[in-house]
């Protein structure tokens, strides 16, 4: 059976897990994806570790926990030494590299605490998550009046420049922009001008320029092993598209919102909160909706069309045959239901994500895996691909390979519980509800059945994805379902304990050295010789020259 | 009032809380430490983070749970990234070394990854736990079939054999060594020749040595502020002395064993396996305490002799008015109660240790603290100490200052637990159990009346150490203590939930930053403009040169 040569690990950022046609969107065609699900497996309970950008994409990237790895919200910088992707590929002879967003911060502070020179190859691959930056761009060149708020200037503009789309930020200006009244710029960012076409050319705009570059690395590295993230910035916002994807869709195409007026009456704390954003008021909104779904559809669309030319170029070029190809994104995005906008929160709409898989050992094309996966498989399924053992590194991964599934199989035991957690100590919320940064944490932990979210001095959320599949009934503070709630936060604290930290020995080391130091003359607790045999002696009672000496 | 210019951190290896006469030992007299504690503040509920020496070391010198910095066991490298002592305090103009032992392995995995050289300034004080290492010596130069415990050859070997002490290893065959029978050596190692006199001068061994680098320490860095950690080997095993401390005291002066028969009635599954160890079935036999015992205190009593020799020196160079002054231990040693031996479980015994802090500055000299304390807060109590605010770094240091104690007064609020946890997986215990490594772990939470240890895997133990102060009845299985059984559960869950890997970002840049990506122009689920101040768009909406491009 062929193994992986390579890797291709594709990331849209804020794509929801029902807008593919694979996971039944009406309207929404994904012929691409959907050839990439009938040669793989579609996973259909895919959880993120945080749904929000830079927390997953870190638990995605180290194979572990946000409580684990720390960098718990966008732009809390990855502690150094933490582990990702590149070092557990490079040892085995695979390059990884990156085109596209990872929202990485790097930890400059810890670099320079251990003399790590930031232009070094170690400093670059730290400072970048441990990705060979080939074409880095997190896709939000966002301007204020107190700056940049990414400060590293994207080759994107650079391109854009050259092309003739002129100014300090064509990202902004052509590639998220339409054509304003009079002599303004509609800027992408007041969501009442997503359906307007963006004024850059299709061929210019962010998602084929990713994919370009894609082709560009698999062009230059036809002969190494190489891991390729490709992560896409859209459909995330700016919602705007170049034509013809501004309007491709229409308000006809876009599904009713899942929300319900019960869900407003004495909602938890944490979630009032959250719906009294600007986005969640916003897209509460039909007229809303209906301007900028069909614009978030077409963005992925667009995504969809590129993957089509990707495919293609890798077919001809033989790549298809010896890549194992993942197909996911970061977390999804609320678009209006249960009241809300963006993500953050814990109901499916922003926690659950697409999940495509497909290695071309596989047995299993076409198949369906309904069970419990989360985003920290991925490391290990990589490992397991190329040949290597994760459970050698399962003090430190915290995942488990998917690879049984795509071979057709089913572990003889598989997780019953997934976990996310979200940290909104930087968002206003926290401030409303007099929190100071420690304090302002989410868990969730759900089964097949069960979805559970601790908010710490608060009550905790319970729902019930079988009797209400839409989770619009809140049974935290539900008498009635008191054993249901103590057994899911039994379960989460049972995580809570977790050595997670433990990651410098590994499980087959410990095993190796159980009860072995008394070999090396550690010789605890004994009365009289005879209690140990002779040969452990036998760097002590020897007549050795210190007799005499 | 004067602040302290220099810290003398001194740490015993496995002294008791209870084996000095400030603590109300009735036969050891300890006048010198006692002393200290007339002029400092001794705390009477001071707890180890976990009761073997490594693990408890290293919490002490990164100020944080084992949970978080994950070097659980003896031997268990410090994950390079994690900040030490040093990291604290030499940003802050204080030199920070090292006389004696920290039981630190470097973590050379992750430093090769990171590119950082063993033999560069960082790159030893990584592998040494943040100390430069005036004179590093563990104090166990063990040998076996399978060759040394610690491939180190520590300096105190050659001044042995410089001052005439033959052989490959002094430490052994002179310090830690009687002379046997015929031509044989008595190692200190078999217990039954405790009380013999080991084979070295009293000056030549480990304690008087190490005091003297200490004196050496302090007459070279006569000028910069610095922080010395003396960290003494004892009263660990070997049990053996020099003369006269090897039979100062006798069976007479032996304290009875805290045991009771109830104790073997069913215990607990963890409890039975170490009482079912070789050290433990000895330490019940009265005939080994009766040997054993009077040379620990004999140990104990070298010890205090050599802080009188340490601190006369100290005062004539007027550095007792200027250094704050630390005496504690990384452990206790069971010696019998309980039918056990060595450390490892959560009686007091063994996780309760002496904690004396003495301040310049104090105006609480004489005085005694009952509040729960932690050996994470030593970190936080040097920072305040010299000046600095450990709120600052209340994002990875996990303990709290002492100096309020110090200075008299008492904080409004003051934790209400203490953690301890123990990871078994190397012992034969969690063999014996059946257990993977990451299963054998224990956790311990307690107040001031109630401790309650959480085993996974098996139920929990309880004591009421108000009620039953020597810790006979374990109440882990009592049906009519369920409620605290369940109140302590929870306080633990909802430390285990804590974010302990959120180090890269303060509380208060957390603060600073709160709701401030607008002003970097991240507009999130705007629909109108007018929604917005004009100010936040201007990076977006002037006639900027994009628009003729």
């Amino acid at each position: 059976m062929p193994r992986a040569k390579n890797i291709l690990f594709i990331m849209c950022d804020q794509l929801r897990w029902d807008y593919l046609s694979c996971y039944g969107h009406p309207h929404l065609k994904t012929p691409n994806i959907d050839r990439l699900a009938q040669n793989g497996v579609r996973f259909t309970r895919a959880y993120v570790q945080s749904p929000v950008c830079g927390a997953s994409r870190m638990s995605f990237y180290t194979g572990r926990y946000v409580q684990s790895h720390g960098a718990s919200w966008n732009g809390f910088p990855l502690k150094v030494g933490e582990m990702t992707l590149g070092d557990y590929l490079r040892p085995l002879g695979m390059d990884c590299a990156l085109v596209g967003k990872t929202h990485m911060e790097p930890d400059k502070e810890g670099m320079e605490r251990l003399g790590i020179d930031p232009a070094s190859i170690i400093g670059v691959r730290v400072a970048e998550c441990g990705f060979d930056p080939y074409e880095r761009d997190d896709g939000l060149h966002a301007l204020g009046p107190d700056g940049r708020y990414d400060p590293r200037k994207p080759r994107y503009n650079e391109y854009l420049n050259d092309k003739g789309y002129a100014g300090d930020n064509p990202w902004h200006d052509w590639a998220n922009a339409a054509e304003g009244e009079g002599n303004e710029l509609a800027s992408g960012w007041a969501m009442r001008h997503a359906s307007k076409p963006a004024r850059v050319q299709e061929e210019d705009s962010e998602t084929p320029y990713m994919t370009q570059r894609a082709m560009d690395f698999m062009r230059e590295h036809a002969d190494r092993p190489w891991c390729l993230h490709l992560s896409y910035i859209k459909p995330h916002w700016p919602y705007i598209a170049p034509a013809p994807y501004n309007d491709m869709y229409g308000a006809k195409d876009v599904i009713p919102a899942v929300r319900s007026e019960g869900e407003k009456k004495d909602p938890h704390p944490v979630y009032r909160e959250f719906m009294d954003y600007r986005v969640s008021k916003n897209f509460s909104r039909d007229e809303v909706r209906e301007e900028v779904i069909p614009v978030y559809m077409g963005l992925i669309k667009q995504i969809d069309d590129q993957l089509g030319v990707l495919f293609k170029f890798m077919e001809e070029r033989g790549l298809m045959q010896n890549t194992l190809i993942v197909f996911t994104s970061d977390h999804g995005d609320y678009l209006g239901d249960h009241w809300l906008g963006e993500k953050d929160l814990f109901h499916e709409p922003s926690v659950k994500v697409p999940l495509i898989v497909c290695d071309p050992s596989s047995k299993a094309g076409g198949t369906v895996c309904d069970e419990l996966v989360e985003s920290i498989d991925l490391i290990p399924t990589f490992l397991e691909a190329i040949g290597a053992d994760p459970a050698q590194q399962s003090h430190r991964l915290e995942g488990r390979s998917l690879m049984p599934f795509l071979r057709g199989d089913h572990p003889a035991s598989w997780r019953k519980f997934v976990i996310s957690e979200y940290d909104y100590s930087v968002l206003p919320a926290s401030e409303k509800l007099k929190l100071a940064p420690k304090e302002a944490r989410l868990f969730m932990i759900c089964d097949k059945r069960w979805k559970y979210m601790e908010a710490p001095g608060f009550r905790p959320m319970l729902f019930d994805m079988q009797g209400d599949p839409q989770e619009f009934n809140d049974l935290g503070a539900d008498p009635a379902h008191e054993e249901q709630r103590a057994r899911m936060k039994a379960a989460l604290s049972a995580w809570a304990l977790r050595q997670s930290q433990r990651t410098t020995r590994s499980e087959q080391q410990i095993l190796q050295s159980r009860g072995k130091s008394t070999r090396k003359g550690i010789l605890i607790g004994v009365w009289d010789e005879a209690e140990l045999p002779d040969e452990l002696w036998s760097g002590y009672l020897n007549d050795t020259p210190a007799r005499n000496g």
